[in-house]
């Protein structure tokens, strides 16, 4: 069971972002992994609205590369990350959200995006599809579930 | 206790780069894992030579930005990574290394380089330091040890 997260104030936001370096598109990569289990489910990219948002809402938003937009996780795909802590490296240079995810993260329909291993025989998948993916979106999009 | 990693023979190895989408610098973000806890312990790049020697070796080696050089973890710090398995995501653009890491993956001495949570009250440190940083290099640098 997940404690919800308590919205932060935007002065404690403020301060956090002063601890990110974006790169030169205004970006930071996140990886995001499953509180309780450990497994990491995904990386995607944030800039500072969408850690704000993040942060404000509890819920985790990202900044889609490939459609150059906003995407608050779950919102098409009912795949929701319910935030439970954010956390900044060493370097401010990658973040890591520890999240409830609800359903699947990948895109595939599989839990993680990390389902592909290297193996004596080559790449090898290791996880099974949970839910089909056309029930997520209509459409056959890549990259995480949106 | 971690299982020795097998050498994978260089045809596996080969069809792995090809999963793999690097950016236009050849680079590609490899989260290291450790694989029994679960803790994030870092992230860094690697390109296919640091890919390749990993596989080969058993040992997790990057490609420094900050160096632009080669970087087979532990070899200054002592801080060795030993790979358990390696993982590529559904779009091939990030890479997962669950590793059995020796001491700590951090420069600043810390296990994990993800030590800053985003609070209440802004951005605090989480994680004890282990290890004198000095200890580890003599100098300070910035980023995870190598």
């Amino acid at each position: 069971m997940t404690t919800a997260f308590t919205p932060l104030p935007d002065s404690a936001i403020d301060a956090v972002l002063a601890k990110v370096r974006f790169t030169a598109d205004g970006l930071v990569p996140a990886i995001a992994q499953q509180h309780d289990s450990g497994e990491v489910l995904m990386m995607a990219w944030m800039n500072a609205d969408t850690i704000r948002e993040t942060l404000r809402s509890g819920r985790a938003c990202y900044w889609s590369r490939s459609r150059q937009a906003f995407w608050r996780k779950g919102d098409t795909s009912g795949q929701v990350q319910n935030l439970v802590a954010l956390r900044v490296d060493c370097d401010g240079d990658t973040l890591l959200l520890l999240v409830d995810q609800l359903g699947v993260a990948c895109h595939t329909g599989r839990r993680s995006c990390f389902y592909i291993e290297a193996q004596a025989t080559g790449p090898e998948t290791i996880a099974p599809v949970l839910m089909d993916p056309n029930a997520l979106y209509g459409t056959t999009p890549s990259g995480s579930s949106f």
